[in-house]
């Protein structure tokens, strides 16, 4: 098989199809996002075989339980898949909005568009979820995508390809709108990732491994999350039973997920009245502390931290902690360790909260509230194709809107420049 | 001189800068430009001093006349200079605006708030008034840059970024906010496009050559601007007046300026009442026509056109033409050869008005106006410091917004996520 080739033939598909799909109707994009969700009910039995068919090959290759977990679908996550594209079609099409019109004293008028990227590649690991989420956000966006998901999955994600190609057609949209690489040769990534004729943007979802990988070998743009080192700073103005709480959701509620505090800031002034009950709290959930050396005068069970410990997002049942002087020292060490993505502080000064807010350089930034708020639903997006932890374009959560760009509009009457 | 480390040292500076930048009040931001503003006025002789000893070398070393044009600078530009910072004082600070501020069920409350990038790298050719625009647009859009002019006007931008570092020192700026590589060795380029950890955003302002190079080699996003390959459609339905006009204004206002048009599309059944009459308008300009069949058997003083004609951007007295069957045929013409700069539509009809702007896949699209207007002051941002033909990030004219970025703010009482 000549890879480049069956590359070039699909990056050429799909800019062609983009074109068709930027001005689709709203109600027809609806009417694909409703025909694969029926599909999907529809053809579970055919969906969980092939799905057996990867899990098989899986287990003989000795893939682990985790990646075994995300390998497989069933009847309840096909039902879930369903229910994701249906809240898609509910959401109003960011596609054709037009704003900000304005006249100018030349004469035109000048406003902007709200169009979509026009191919976006995402590549992703072994879940098949993934190609009905990301087929889902790419047809709302009136954009053509290009799927990658991970080898193991091959079968299952050939026969869910098939029934979002069947919706588009049955929807009056062009099957290849949505195309589903069909080789697990890893020199098909290579070329998604350098076509910057055929592919406007890259999307990668996994690992951080995977990420880098792909950012660092891209000619293309890449939307991309790398880590969630996130904060929690409590001030020495804080509210006890505020900071408890938040400190609580913001580490213990899920371990691994990006927007988990990895490391907390507590003012001097109320550490030794805070600290140990907050410690305790964390160690009743079974996590352990790594302290400076203050922490470590305060809270018995903690540990000492290095300086890497604070860089580190653990994902994992650990926290570090540091006793800061106040405000200022909170944000130059957030600053300085954060990969950037979500950081809160609990509070009840007014000041110190607008400071924090402002000079805090993170793509969500929170007063009293819990950093697990990070989160394309939690913000009303509808939908979340992930979270960005770069500054261009996108930053943080990305719905809809990160898969679009705006153009200016300009409307004369035959208004020439002076 | 060990470039890597004195690179290294500018990063590190302007990394700690643009965190004071990012929470520096507009006053003192709009007092640094009015201080710069003032110097510049002031030091006029010693500018002017230092521009002769680059024009002498520049003379010695064969610069051709419209190189010593660019690199030249008078009392009259020294004084538009200083009238530009003026300007961009007067605009309104973008950083730390706040919109969008909704309830969620959940109770939080989520917006966003506009933030400076953080550094941003600008390289350019040897052309003293972009330095100051340059540091102009990154203070008051509250970043660090670091600017990177072309050797031959070195002595130039040395003596004017001694001004800028008095003027952001006297506003109680740091003033390793805008800092000039001191070194013409290329090296520096090389580092200053892969620093990673120290800027966010590279700028290449020049030309073609230069900018595809940079983009080619930078590990850090670019915001970019290749070429303008703009089209004037004059629609089936368009009214004779404003297509002469327009079409005269596009093509023949300036000839160097990327949103001149290079291509005219016509529609056929204007075609011969139209064609021969704009042409021998162009034709009184100097410009050269290069069309198709039909556009040579309606024009005498036609020459032929290649397919490669209709790809290129002359930025000389030379327009190519193209007699389309109408709006669809100019739709999938401009979309295959456009370099998605700027095109306009002259019709009549609302219709198909609607479908140009929504299907013409280009930073600017225009109906009934000249594609000249495809400007940062004509759109009203006040300022420029490119236009973008990307799609990611900023889109057409980037002004100060485009230096900027939002981040979600949530702001709670204490609340959790459930």
């Amino acid at each position: 098989m000549d890879i480049k080739k069956y590359m070039q033939e699909i990056g050429l598909a799909a800019r062609a199809a983009s074109r068709l799909m930027a001005s689709a109707d709203s109600n027809k994009k609806n009417a694909a996002l409703q025909h694969i969700a029926s599909a999907l009910l529809r053809e579970k039995t055919a969906l969980l075989a092939a799905n057996q068919l990867d899990l098989t090959a899986a287990r003989a290759n000795g893939l682990d339980e985790a990646m075994l977990d995300r390998l497989s679908i069933s009847e309840k996550s096909i039902q879930g898949m369903a229910e994701g594209l249906r809240q898609i079609a509910k959401l109003d099409d960011p596609i054709g909005e037009m704003s900000d019109f304005k006249y100018r004293p030349s004469g035109i008028q000048i406003g902007k568009m709200r169009v979509p990227l026009g191919v976006i590649g995402i590549i992703y690991e072994a879940r098949p979820n993934v190609t009905i989420d990301a087929a889902g956000l790419c047809i709302k966006s009136g954009n053509a995508a290009i799927l990658r998901g991970g080898s193991e999955a091959m079968h299952c994600n050939q026969a869910l390809a098939k029934l979002v190609k069947e919706g588009l057609a049955a929807a009056g949209l062009p099957s290849s709108a949505v195309q589903v690489i069909e080789t697990s040769d890893r020199a098909a990534v290579g070329e998604l990732i350098t076509m910057k004729d055929y592919v406007d943007v890259i999307v990668p979802r996994g690992g951080k491994g995977l990420i880098e990988r792909i950012s660092n070998e891209a000619r293309i743009p890449v939307i991309k999350h790398l880590d969630g080192n996130c904060h929690v700073y409590i001030d020495d103005e804080a509210d006890f039973d505020k900071a408890m709480r938040i400190l609580e959701n913001s580490k213990t509620q899920r371990l691994g997920t990006c927007n988990t505090a990895e490391s907390l800031l507590i003012a001097r002034a109320v550490a030794a009245s805070m600290l140990p009950k907050l410690a305790d709290m964390l160690s009743q959930h079974g996590i352990e502390i790594r302290g400076c050396k203050e922490t470590c005068a305060l809270v018995k069970q903690a540990k000492t931290a290095s300086e890497e410990d604070y860089y580190t997002e653990y994902l994992a049942a650990i926290i570090s902690c540091k006793v800061v002087s106040g405000l200022d020292e909170a944000i130059v060490h957030i600053n300085q360790h954060s990969s950037q993505h979500t950081e809160a502080i609990v509070t009840e000064n007014y000041s110190k909260a607008r400071r924090f807010l402002r000079e805090v350089d993170s793509s969500s930034v929170m007063v009293n509230a819990s950093t697990r708020f990070a989160d394309g639903f939690e913000y009303g997006l509808g939908a979340e194709i992930g979270i960005s932890t770069d500054k261009l374009h996108a930053r943080g959560p990305v719905g809809l809107e990160g898969l679009t760009s705006l153009k200016y509009i300009v409307l004369g009457d035959g208004q020439v420049r002076a």
